[in-house]
C-alpha cells in the first residue's frame, strides 16, 4: 500500500529514516498526539477524568486500516479526518462515554503538524549520529595528514600545493557550521502546534494556553507563544539548514570523486562486501557514497524551493500550501540523512594514498610554482615582467617537458638575477604551504 | 518496509498512481526488462534457446525480497544490483544452464531505465483518463456558460465583465495545450534504454543493435538512434511538460478557490460523501479538489528544478545524477496525476451561481464599467480629460454609495455631451462583453 | 552598458538597491579591496611602504570603463582579471615603482568575494531600514486592533473569529523571527575573503594571517578562521535567510491581498499620486505593494535553490558555482529588499474597515459558530451526535437563509436541552475568541 | 541608472544578449507596440487617421527618461503606466488631437507582454547563431574523430573504450533536440497579447479581433486564438526548453572540464588573448567556457521553477505572478545565450588529444576490458564462475601492477581454457567498441 517503493528512494535513504515515515510510525505519531492531548484535558478537568486513560488505550496504530484512512484523505483534504473518526469508532467500542471526547478542542492541521515534530525529533537523533560518525571520522582525517601535501586544483586545474589535512579540515569545519544550523533550527522547530478551528483555541474558552501548556509539557516540547500553522518559518528554516548542509557535504562528495578518479588516484571510498560494485564490469569500485550525497546535493534545492514557495498561506490556514508540505519534509530528510550516512561510511574508511599525491605534484613539473617564482623574481623586476617571464616559462614546460625549475635556470633574464637565489627550492611543496597548517588548526579548533 | 507511508502522500496522489510505483509494481517493471531481454537474446542466438524462458519463468516479483534489495541498493548503488543477483540464483535453482545468461549484454542503468520507461507508459494511461475527464467537464462548463456574465477580475480587483464560458474556455485550452506538450514529451521519452557498460552494448559485439531493436520490438517501443543513458533530456522534457501542465491547472484551482470564497460565492465544488469536510467545523465545504491541485502547483517546480540540475551527468554515466531520478519522478507523476484528479471531479461536480455571479457584477454599482464610460468621452473630451473625470466620479461613487451611472449623469461636464447618450446602458453587462464570445469559441476550436 | 535594464527590474526592487549593485559601486566595492589590501601590505612591510598610497589614489571607479572590463570578463572568467590590469596600467602612470604590487597576495576571488561581503554590508543597512519601517507599522495595526473583530478564515471559507491585531501580531512576529535569522546570517556571512591562490596565502610565505587580520581591521569586519572560497555555506545561509524572510512577507502580501478584495473590502492598501493604478481602468487602487511581495514569494525560492546547488564546488577553486552566484545574490538582495519596501509602505498606510469586519463576519448567518455550538451540545449529548445535528442545522441555515442560532432554537433536539441556554449568545464574536487577545500579546513581547 | 551592472552578469552572458535588455532596447520595444497599434486603430479607422503617424513619431525611446519611468514603475506596477502617461504627453506637445488616442483598447500588460515577444524574436536570432556554430563544430568533432579511441568512464571510474566521436556525436544530437525544443517552443510563445482590460477588449466594441489580427500582422507575428495574458503556459514551456538546453550543454560542459584536468589532459578549450587566465598563476589555461556553461546549469533549474511557481495567476490577471516574470525570463535567456555563445567558442577551438586519450586507456592495464573477458570466459565456464575469476584477476593486477591479459595468461582456471584463444586481443580497444561507430552515425543523422 506504500505510495512509493523503497526502490524508487532506495538510493537515498537509509532503512531507519525510511521507517521514521512508515505508515506505523506516521500513523502512531498522530495518535500520540491525540492521546496526549486526551490526558491532559482529562487531567486539567475538561473532558472528564476517564476518557484520558480509554483514548489512550485505543490510541494504537496496530488499531487502524492506514490503507482506508489514506483512501479518505484525498477527499477530506487531511489525514486527521478520518483518523480522528476511526479512532473515535474504536473508543466508543471500549468507552462509550470517551468516545465524545476525542480530539477536544483541537482541529485537524494541530494532530498533523505536531506529529510531524515528534517525527523530527526523532529525525533529529538519527542525524546526530551521523553528523558524530562525519565528524570523528574527519577530525581523524585533518589530524593524520596535516603534513599530507597534495596538488591544489583550482578551476579542475593545478594551483600551489595544499595539504590534504587542510582540505578535511575544510570539509569539517563547513559541516560543523552546517549541523549547527541544523541543530539550531531544529530546536526552533520542534514546537507543538496547537490552535483549533482559527488558532485561537477559542472551543476552549479561556483554557486554551493553559492545555497548550500542559500538552508541550506531555511531549516534553517547549510551548511556543502561539500556535504556528499559518506561519512555516520554523520549518522552513529547517528545510534550508538541511539544503545549506548538503550543499557543503554534496561538495566534499565532489572533492572525493574527483580524487578518486583512475587518473588521479589520491582516495578511494571503503569498497567490500559488495559496495560500489558493478553488474558488469568486475574491475569497478565506485564512488557509491559520493553518489548518494551528490544526488542529494541535486535533489535537495528543489525540495527546499518547493517549501518555501509553499510558505504564503492564506489567513489562518492556507490552501494547498501546508498541503504540500508532508512528501517535501519527508523526502528533505530521508535524503539529508540517507548522505550523511553514506558519507560516513565512506570518510571512516576513507583510503589515502600520500605517495600519489605527491606523485601527481610533481608530475605538473613545477608549472604549480609560477606564481612562487613570479613573486620571488616580481620583487626585483616588477610584476608585470616577472609574469610575461612565468608566462614564457611555463610554455617551455609544457613544449619541451621540462621542470619549470630548470627552464628558469636557463633563462638569462633570470640566470644572474639575485632573486634567482629563491628558486633552488622552488618546487619544494613544503616550502610553499604559507598558512595552510596554521588554517588547518583554526578550522578544528570549536567556534567560541 | 515502505520508505514513505502512504499517509505522507496521501494528499498528492490517488490510489493508482501510489500503486504505479509501488514495490511490485517497480520490482516487476525490472524483471520484464530482464525477462524481455533474454528472451530476445535466447531467439536471436545470442543465448542459449532455452534460457530466454527459463529466466522469464523466474522473473516474477513474488518470488524476491524487495526490502532485502532495496537493503543491497544504498551499498551498490543501483537497485539492479542485487536484483540481478537474486536473479540468478532463482534461475540457477530452476535451471543452471541459464542462470549464467541473466542479464546478458546488458548494465544496470539499462534496467532501471527500461523499467522507469514502463511504468511512465502506464501512467500515461492514467494521466490520459484524468485528462479526458477534465477535458468534458470543462467543456460543458464553456458551452453552458457562453452567457454567464460575471464580474472580471484583474490583479484581485473588479474589472470589466467576462462570462464564465470564457473563463472556462481558457482554462480547458491552457490545459489541452500542456495536455499536447505532455504527450509528446512522453512520446518522445518511451524508449527502451539499452547500451551496456559503456554505452557501445561492446560485449554484444556487432550485434548490439540487432539485440537493441529486438528488444524495443519486444516491449512494444520504438528503438532510439543509440543509447540515451547519459543523455536526460527526454526525461527533463517530460518532467517540465508536468510542470507547465501542473502551473494551468493550478491556475485553474486558485481561480476556483477564489469564486468559492463566502464573500463571493460564485463556485463550488462539490461536497458530500465526506469531501473537504472538517474535523471541528461542520459548516466547512472546503475546496479539496483545489488544495490538491495548488499543492501540486507549489511542489512540481521545484522537482523540476531538481531534475533539470542533475541532468550534466558526467561522460558515460554520471555520479548522482540520474541516481537522483527516481524519487523525484515518482514525485512529479503522482503529484501531477492526482491533481489531475482532484480537479477532474471539482470540475465534474462543480456548482455556478449565476444569480450570485450577476450580484456580485451589481454590487461594484457600475464602476467596473468606468473604463466604458472613459472611452465613450474620450472619443469627445480626448482620453485625459475623460480619465481624469470618471477618477473622480468613481471617487463619489465609493463616498457616496452611488451608481456609476448617475454619479456621471449629475456632472455637468457631461450632461449636454452627446456621448452622454451612450452612457445610458452603460452598466449593462451584455453590452460591454466586446470578443468575449467570439473568443470562446475560438478556445475551444482545436488547433490544426 | 547595462546587462539588465531598470526597467526589467523596476517592479521588483528600489531605487537604492539597484544602486548598490550599479556599475561604479561594484567596481568601487572591488576597488575599495584592492586598495584596502595595498595599504595594510604597505603598513605591515609586506610592500613598499609608498605603494599603498598609490594604489589606494589610483582606485577610483571613474578611472576605469566598466564595459571594456565586462567585455574582458567572459573570457578570463572573473572580473577581477582585466580590473586588476587596468588597475595596474593607471598605478603604473602614477608611480612606476608601486605597479608591481598591485593585488599582491591575492587571487581574483579575493578580491570579488570581498567586494560583495562589500556590497552585503550596505545592503544589510537598507534592509534594515524597511524592517524598521515594517515593525513600526505592524506594532502599531496589532495595538490598535487588539478588538478588532473579524473572520476567520481557513482554507479560504469562513472560520470563527479572530482578531486583525492577532492577525497582525502573527505577520509581525514571524518577521521579526525572519529578520532574527537574517542579522545572524549577515553576522556571520560578512567576512573577507583572503586566500591567494590555493586558499594557503602561500605567496605571503609566514605573514598571510598577519595580512588577513590586518585586512579585515582595514575593512572593519571579523577575521575568518581561514579563507572560505571553496566553501559557500555561509552566503547560501543569508540566501536561504532571506528565502525564508520572503515567505512570511508574502504571507502577508496574500493576506491583504484577500483582504482587499472588493467582495471581502475589509483593509485597503494606501493610494494616491498614481499608486497602484491602472492605464486604463480608473477606478482601480490596486494592492501594488502586495503584488511586489508575491511576486519576491514566487521568484526568492528559485534563486535560493540555484544557490544552493550551487554550492558543490570542486576542489580548492570550483569551476561554475561560485561563478553563478553574482547576478543570484543580486536578485536575491534587490528582490528581499524591494519587496519589504513595498510592504513597509503597504503596512504604514493600511487603511482597516473595523464595520465591513463585522458585517462579513455576521453575513455568515452564524455558521461559524457551528463549532461552538456543536461544543457546547456535545457535554451533553456526546460529540458525534452534537456533530451530525450541526450539519444539518447548518444546511437549513444556507438553504433558508436564516442564522444559524435561529434555526437551532427551532430545533426540537435542543429546545428542551439544557446546553440550549448557552446557545444565546451564540454569535457574539466577542465571546467566542479564546485565547486570541493572549495569543497577540503573547506574539508581540520580544523572545528572551 | 542600471539595477544590475553589467559586471554582476559578465560572466553569464554577452554583450548583444545583454543589450537585448538594455534601457533603450526594452523601451523601445514597448513603443514598438503602442506605435504598431496606433498604427492599425488608425488604418482601421478605429482611431483618427492622423493618430498613427503622429504616434509613431513620438514612439523614440530616446525622448523618454528610463530612470523616471523606472521609479513610476514601482509605484504603479507596471512600466506601461508611466510610459502611457510620457507618451501621452509628447504626442500632445506635436499633435494635440492625436494624444488622446495613445493606447487604445490596450492595457497595460499587453504593452509590456507583446514588448517582451518582440525582445524574444531578436533573442531567438541571436541564440541561432550560436547553436548554428555549435552544430557546426561538433559536427566536425564528431566525424574526424570517429575512430579516435578513448576510455569509456562511468560513475568517475574508467569503463570500457568508447570514441571520441561518439562522445560528440551525443552531445550533438542532445543539444539539436533541446534547439528543436527551444524552435518549438519560441514557435508558440512569440504571439502578441492584445486583450483590453479584462481579456474581451470591450472597449473596442466588436472590433476587438480585427485590431488584434491587424495588430499581429503590423509586428508580423500571428495572431492566438485569444488573450494569453492570464495563462503563462507557453512562456513557461520556452523557459523549460531553455532549462532542458542548458542541462545538455551544461552536461558537455562537465565532460569537457573532466577531460581538461591535467590528470587526465585529453582536451583543451583553446587559450590564446587572455581567455581563461588566471589573476595570479601564470601557468593556467582554465576551461573558460565550461565556466560560464556550468554556471548556467546551476542557476537555469532555479530560474526555471521560479517562472512555474508564478504561473497559477488569479483570475482575468494575476497578482504578483507575472510581475515576477522579466527578471526571470531575461535571466533565462541571457544565462542560455551566454553559455551557448561560450561553449561554442570552445568547441570550435577544442584541441583534442589523441595519443594521451589511448594512453590513459592503456594506463588501466586492460582491467577495463574485465567485462570482455568475463563475457568470454563465461560462456564457457557460467557467468558467475568467470566473474569471480575476473574480480580475482583484477585485484591482482593492482597489486601487482600487471596487465589483465597478463595476470589471465598465468591463472591455471584459465590456461588450457578453449576461450583463453579469445584473450590474446583482449586490451585492443578497436576490438571492443561494439556498435559505437553505428551508433555515432545513427546520432547524427537527421531524425526523420
Amino acid at each position: 500500500m506504500s505510495t512509493t517503493s523503497r526502490l524508487v528512494t532506495s538510493l537515498a535513504t537509509t532503512e531507519a529514516l525510511a521507517e521514521l515515515f512508515s505508515d506505523t510510525a506516521v500513523l502512531q505519531a498522530m495518535l500520540d498526539v491525540e492521546a496526549a492531548l486526551a490526558r491532559v484535558e482529562a487531567r486539567l478537568g475538561v473532558i472528564p477524568a476517564g476518557a484520558g486513560g480509554a483514548i489512550t488505550a485505543s490510541a494504537k496504530a496496530e488499531y487502524f486500516d492506514t490503507a482506508e484512512i489514506a483512501r479518505e484523505t484525498l477527499r477530506t483534504g487531511t489525514p486527521a479526518v478520518p483518523l480522528v473518526k476511526a479512532l473515535t469508532l474504536r473508543v466508543r467500542d471500549q468507552d462509550r462515554a470517551a468516545a465524545g471526547f476525542v480530539h477536544w478542542g483541537a482541529t485537524s492541521q494541530d494532530i498533523s503538524d505536531t506529529a510531524l515534530v515528534l517525527l523530527l525529533r526523532r529525525a533529529r537523533v538519527l542525524l546526530a549520529g551521523s553528523q558524530g560518525r562525519l565528524d570523528a571520522a574527519l577530525a581523524r582525517l585533518a589530524a593524520d595528514h596535516a603534513g599530507t601535501v597534495m596538488l591544489g586544483r583550482t578551476l579542475m586545474q593545478p594551483a600551489p600545493p595544499v595539504t590534504f589535512g587542510l582540505k578535511a579540515a575544510g570539509w569539517l569545519a563547513a559541516l560543523r557550521r552546517g549541523w549547527d544550523r541544523m541543530e539550531g533550527a531544529f530546536e526552533d522547530a520542534l514546537l507543538p502546534q496547537f490552535g483549533g478551528a482559527s488558532g485561537t483555541l477559542a472551543s476552549l474558552g479561556d483554557r486554551g494556553i493553559e492545555v497548550a501548556e500542559a500538552l508541550a509539557a506531555e511531549l516534553e516540547l517547549p510551548c511556543p507563544e502561539a500556535p504556528w500553522h499559518a506561519h512555516r518559518d520554523r520549518l522552513g528554516w529547517l528545510v534550508s539548514a538541511c539544503g545549506v548542509y548538503i550543499g557543503s557535504l554534496a561538495k566534499m562528495a565532489r572533492d572525493l570523486a574527483l580524487l578518486m578518479q583512475h587518473e588521479v588516484g589520491e582516495a578511494a571510498e571503503p569498497s567490500g562486501s559488495g559496495r560500489g560494485g558493478s553488474s558488469t564490469m568486475p574491475h569497478k569500485a565506485n564512488p557509491a557514497g559520493c553518489a548518494v550525497a551528490l544526488a542529494a546535493g541535486y535533489r535537495l534545492p528543489g525540495l527546499v524551493a518547493g517549501f518555501l514557495s509553499a510558505m504564503p498561506g492564506e489567513q489562518e490556514r492556507g490552501l494547498g500550501g501546508w498541503h504540500s508540505e508532508w512528501p517535501t519534509m519527508a523526502g528533505v530528510i530521508q535524503t539529508t540523512g540517507g548522505a550523511m550516512e553514506s558519507m560516513a561510511e565512506a570518510a571512516e574508511g576513507l583510503s589515502v594514498d600520500r605517495a600519489r599525491m605527491r606523485a601527481n605534484l610533481e608530475a605538473t613539473r613545477g608549472v604549480v610554482f609560477a606564481e612562487r617564482a613570479a613573486t620571488l623574481l616580481a620583487a626585483r623586476m616588477g610584476r608585470d615582467a616577472a609574469h610575461r617571464l612565468l608566462e614564457e616559462a611555463v610554455r617551455r614546460c609544457a613544449a619541451e617537458g621540462r621542470h619549470l625549475k630548470d627552464v628558469l635556470a636557463g633563462m638569462p633574464e633570470i640566470a644572474g638575477h639575485p632573486g634567482a637565489e629563491g628558486l633552488r627550492d622552488l618546487e619544494s611543496p613544503e616550502a610553499y604551504l604559507g598558512s595552510a597548517e596554521a588554517f588547518r588548526v583554526r578550522l578544528l579548533e570549536p567556534e567560541e
